[in-house]
């Protein structure tokens, strides 16, 4: 166990005062079992969706400071509440905001970044045997305007808070969550789906891109740059769940895995070729035949793509005598705006293909570097199961490629028992 | 007009998302005809009331900085859909919360005092023509823990950062409400009651305390204390309400009443006795008889009853051969926690009566320094009508007595005409 722990919790565990009282519960148990716990907390289930109705209803196009003030509002009050919550049960606590503990962030309003965290008010609680509740998603600009960090930003807030006390402290980051684990694969779509006792950070960040929406990618980026174990778990269980390891070599010596059972090496020691298998249901495909040849055309056009806030996924190119063959892929929301893009850039419509209800499928894992021929088999399995291939992307630890929607779950299964993820 | 203007409304102003649109548009206009606002908005209506429910689900009894931190999250959310009203209007606005202008506050959470303000933002942002909006209700004190100024705080906000921004330009405050005006009486009570073109601060504390709602008396003592004119108004009309002023000698040279228009200097010049007729009708009175004679009994009771908080109003006492004759009131709600203190000082519960369903009625009126025998014309009055009186207690500038609820009505209307308030 480490000095402090940083323990996270989402807006479903504090999603109604039964759920405060019975968080406030679980962590007076912990905390005479002798943890000392720095708890960070998200708004309440659907307050942030309900305070963005409200600015919404009076410019659905308003970003700024006011905007960053009103949504960071939700977790002013649930950190409050579980503050009262543990007060009292006899436990002394001390809501924190943004400001309060020196979240510095820039100055992106709804998509902010920190720059810093003064861990003094945390130690000096902490000393004091008082359990500091701090407001996830948010910080202050250098001018003190409040700001938020936009999606995932309370998992963003625990893991950069554990980064900053880890200067002074071991910390580790346990995130609470309404699953028990990361797993192999989907289980709603791969029926052998097993949970994994650990990855690495490289591998939760693919599968955060790749569709996997347990962990946002930023919080699991500053883990790896500062170091941060990361334990997933379940709000509503008391088991463990997957921990996210910042890098490999550190893994035979770091404290959680050997001390929580051997459970974690053996899965290191067994160097699997693929950990997961992921995907992404929401994805559209646009091939453009023939646009002009030469990068010039391609930077404007994704320039254009970008600024209207699509963002491209895949990209492929290739040049022929009769001009340039393209394709991209982009989700299902951004085809309107993708369609508008391209009317400028290609006046044929004809020349622009439009293939919608394609899927993404990936495999994932860090062991793929040392062991060649993981894409001949990816595939080969997909030729085998007979699904045609849109796209196709890699990267030095996964293969993705678009196939069609319908393919998706029979490619998931194939892949998941052709790579050994069947078997525990 | 002073320079700057400070504008208060309260949560019925701001209550939807309509009504902050409307207040957008009306302030859009002001601004035009060249007004320079600084805005202090309440928490939407019924959104604090919430909010205390959702803490005293938890504990009822808790009180300290997490109970602060919440209550005060309901003027952030406010605040910040004013300030996206205006600008989506084309005004630049920028909501302020209490850490972000530097309201500095003691530490008395839930009812904590305004200690000082710094008004450099306001400037600046004036300076910029971009509107303040401030959060009223709350502020921080020395360790930045978010703190809250109990009942009628926004208003207290509003006349404190006037008298603040008095050092560096002048600055009326206007503060918005539900009733367009303070009456000579309560009109649901007196039938010829009118509205008050103006008052002075004196009188509108005296009024405060004797049970008018209109204002709370701490932001009339700010006002009364830094000569801050306040101009209360109604929301929803846009003609003039009642000023009220500092001092009487300032008034004849007042900018605000000569320049508005003559009403104000002549109701001076008239010197009314009596400005207006209060009540407060949810009063209770206790009698002790006989009771041990001496300041030392005196003191430990009404210590106890304090201590149990227990606000005790009118006190009576004489002393007779058998003993010490007593009488207080306290509000109907404190019927019962005066009940409990009373049993440890008077075991015989024979010695003790309770009179319920009693009112208050007073007259307050700054003219009645000059005027002798204003009392007398107020028993008078009393007697005339057959009221019989429980309690008396007067000041410099009013005369109260405790009657029976049965007579409130008839005791108003008849003293509302003998000092001449009927007639405009």
């Amino acid at each position: 166990m480490s000095e402090l722990i940083v323990k996270k919790y989402g807006g479903t565990s504090v999603g109604s005062i039964e759920r405060i009282e019975s968080l406030a519960d679980r962590l007076v148990k912990e905390i005479k079992q002798g943890q000392k716990p720095v708890v960070v907390v998200s708004a309440m289930s659907g307050e942030t969706n309900r305070l963005i109705g409200l600015a919404e209803k009076i410019d659905p196009d308003y970003r700024g400071s006011a905007y960053d003030m009103l949504i960071a509002s939700g977790e002013q009050v649930s950190i409050s509440l579980l503050a009262i919550a543990l007060q009292k049960r006899g436990v002394k606590a001390q809501p924190l905001l943004g400001f309060q503990l020196g979240i510095r962030t820039d100055s992106t309003f709804a998509k902010a970044r920190i720059q810093s965290i003064d861990t003094d008010p945390i130690f000096d609680l902490v000393g004091k045997s008082v359990v500091p509740v701090v407001a996830g998603f948010q910080g202050v600009d250098e001018d003190d305007n409040i700001t938020t960090l936009g999606r995932g930003g309370s998992d963003t807030t625990a893991v950069a808070l554990a980064a900053a006390i880890q200067g002074r402290a071991s910390c580790d980051c346990e995130i609470y969550t309404d699953v028990p684990a990361v797993f192999t694969a989907d289980p709603r779509l791969v029926s052998k789906a097993r949970e994994l006792p650990s990855l690495s950070c490289e591998e939760m960040m693919e599968m955060a891109a790749l569709g996997s929406k347990v962990l946002h990618i930023r919080c699991v980026e500053i883990a790896a740059k500062y170091g941060v174990k990361i334990h997933l778990r379940s709000t509503f269980e008391e088991r463990e769940g997957t921990w996210i390891l910042p890098d490999t070599p550190d893994l035979a010596t770091a404290s959680p895995a050997t001390s929580k059972g051997s459970s974690t090496m053996n899965i290191q020691i067994e160097q699997p070729v693929v950990s997961a298998v992921t995907h992404d249901a929401n994805t559209a495909v646009f091939k453009l035949f023939p646009v002009p040849t030469g990068p010039d055309f391609l930077a404007r056009l994704f320039d254009t793509l970008a600024k209207k806030g699509v963002v491209v996924d895949i990209i492929t190119q290739s040049e022929t005598t009769e001009g340039q063959r393209l394709a991209f892929s982009v989700t299902k929301e951004d085809i309107p705006l993708s369609r508008q893009a391209l009317k400028d850039f290609v006046p044929n419509s004809e020349h622009i293909t439009l293939i919608e209800n394609m899927a993404k499928i990936s495999v994932v894992g860090v062991g793929m570097r040392n062991h060649p021929g993981v894409a001949a088999r990816f595939f080969a399995v997909l030729a085998k199961t007979d699904v045609p291939i849109h796209l196709v992307t890699t990267s030095e630890i996964k293969i993705s490629a678009v196939i069609e929607q319908g393919k998706l779950k029979e490619a998931a299964e194939a892949l998941h028992s052709e790579f050994g993820l069947d078997k525990a």
